[in-house]
């Protein structure tokens, strides 16, 4: 196998959007080579790794014939061919996060699974098979209905606030989970390596755009106690270690009003809640994941400022190619990074960048998402 | 012209060292397309920009017709064929730094007189043409002897202690400075944009290797006193608006042992000396010259943290494919962030990444280079 630093290494990622992105460029930092798999032709990796190749990272032999050709591979999104991945493995393909780790955390109904049985806090929950009927359900609610798999930002997410009226079938292998009153929702981003160490990074407080059903804002440092927030790192410490996961592995965590604790899912991979560590902490997670994978010592984790996360989504009815409005005008406000994902067409509530605002104080940040806002809107000339 | 964020708009930059593999790293964020023009097949760009163009950038029709396929051009080394630059910004193309302020820069003959017609302060210095006799000089000894145009990284300086015995004529046009006793060696890095808003990082101390007569590292904040710091920032701030230059600008001050300040020599372009800016204030260097150019506001220098930037240098006597000794383990000390240049082949003294340490003493920081120092070596196997 090539070794990293000397350029000849490869490294496969699996999915070629922001994550991916993001992580080519703490790659290059590495002379990390990088070959990206995605079956969109446009999509943000395409301009900036080493070799893209277009294909469904989600078929058995396209995956095969990719990982053949890299020194290891790893993914960007958890969504992808997993037999393919254990093919790999067995034929000595470095894998990281492992097939069984990324196989698990796939179906979110192995995954509430994986917490009960490993006695880790979670919502009380029901396993529905395809075509079976709601009123089968026998806890409370309001519940929340989620596909067991390939569910994605919203997608596969249904509400029930109350047993429906009519019978309602499932369509396909579903997990039904009892809402908490949430009091704050809050992700931890761990690493760990080969050797088993572990890192944790200071926890954030994520704010949700009910309508995008998608992350709104999130603030760095969470606000919540010190006791609180050992609970959670503990618990999400546990967990790496339980999976034995060699990677990033971030964990969403719900507060209840009665500051009890309770996992709410886990992805296997750089995630939307760490993307404030590229400019606010001293390691980034896209570079804390790439020391994860290759085996090496991992990067501090400390926070240098107070930061405040913002998604730029595409506004809701414009859909076509992308026109940044008030770009400009909102990188005069100070500690105000960018990072666009070179997507050329928006869609309705499509994650098209990020801005990291750096502050000081939190509230003097929330401030500025206040008037950005107000003034960034990704927009398409034809719904002009 | 295109525009900037919309993928389309493309950025040439001239060379393809490190300073454009970093402009090209910002250059992701902001959707912003490179062409690169370097006459090494693998230059540190070569393997991270969109196109890259294997051509010398001192050759007039290979600068031309790079120049014809962008929608601005810069540079990253300023030893450039300047007459394309001037007839290409004839042609429209928009180029900055303007051609006028590369094409003084190139020369330290007339970077000398610029600054002694403007009042900025610098060392006493003689200009001397070709096969001009060292005894025509009518300074004091120490004086160091500069090749006007295309010195570089201590090629092209000599140092003379006193007048030689025998007679020594210079065998290209050359500069002769007076050397001071010097206290500090000081960087400001200052941008300016198209609107004609300046910005100033905080000053940065540096710290040479006499040996090899590169950075052997800098440290920022400076370690000096708020007036000579205010004073360096008033003539940074005014040398920039004289040139009325767009984009960055590097100047690099000598304090003397009375605390005077003078001008030492200047840049127009990211530096080694900003090096730490990525890592350690919340706007890189990179990202700062690309909002000076894009006509965008310019980004917060303010520092995350103090910290010390060391380069990677390739061991003396070593010289063939890289070996990064000690990498792995470096990686374990804490606050450590790396970025490697992407260069295959080590040279003595070649610069193959360099390191920036954060931390909120710069003592420990120091202490942590003693460490570095003994445990990572650039060697070949070659040599070994």
């Amino acid at each position: 196998m090539h070794k990293p630093f000397y350029r000849d290494f490869k490294l496969g990622i699996l999915g070629g959007g922001q994550l991916g992105r993001m992580l080519v460029q703490s790659c290059i930092d590495f002379n990390v080579r990088t070959h990206v798999l995605d079956p969109d032709p446009l999509a943000p990796c395409s301009t900036n790794c080493d070799i893209f190749v277009q294909g469904s990272f989600q078929d058995f032999e396209t995956v095969l014939d990719f990982g053949r050709q890299v020194d290891m591979l790893t993914i960007e999104i958890e969504n992808v061919n997993v037999h393919a991945l254990y093919a790999l493995s067995a034929q000595g393909v470095a894998v990281f996060p492992q097939p069984h780790v990324i196989g698990l955390i796939q179906d979110k109904g192995l995954q509430k699974q994986f917490y009960a049985t490993h006695g880790f806090p979670t919502s009380s929950f029901q396993l529905l098979e395809t075509g079976s009927d709601l009123s089968s359900y026998s806890g409370a609610f309001p519940a929340v209905l989620k596909w067991r798999k390939a569910g994605y930002d919203g997608k596969g997410v249904q509400l029930f606030k109350q047993q429906p009226e009519q019978n309602w079938y499932t369509d396909r292998p579903c997990l039904l989970e009892q809402c908490l009153p949430i009091q704050h929702e809050i992700a931890a981003i761990v690493a760990r390596n080969q050797d088993g160490a572990c890192s944790i990074y200071p926890l954030v407080e994520m704010v949700f755009d009910p309508k995008a059903n998608l992350v709104d804002y999130l603030f760095s440092p969470a606000r919540i106690s010190d006791s609180i927030a050992n609970e959670i790192n503990k618990i999400a410490l546990a967990i790496a270690d339980t999976l034995g996961i060699v990677g990033l592995l971030a964990i969403e965590f719900f507060v209840d009003t009665n500051n009890e604790v309770f996992v709410n899912e886990m992805a296997p991979r750089p995630h939307n809640s760490g993307h404030h560590s590229i400019n606010a902490n001293v390691t980034s997670q896209f570079e804390q994941h790439l020391r994860a994978i290759l085996g090496l010592p991992l990067g501090d984790t400390r926070i240098l400022s107070p930061s405040v996360m913002l998604n730029i989504l595409g506004q809701p009815n414009h859909t076509g190619l992308a026109h940044f409005e008030g770009i400009e005008d909102i990188l005069g406000i100070s500690g105000v990074c960018l990072h666009l994902y070179g997507k050329v067409k928006t869609a309705p509530y499509r994650k098209m960048g990020h801005l990291t605002i750096i502050d000081e104080h939190i509230d003097q940040a929330l401030s500025k998402v206040e008037q950005i806002r107000k003034r960034l809107k990704v927009v398409s000339a034809e719904n002009l």
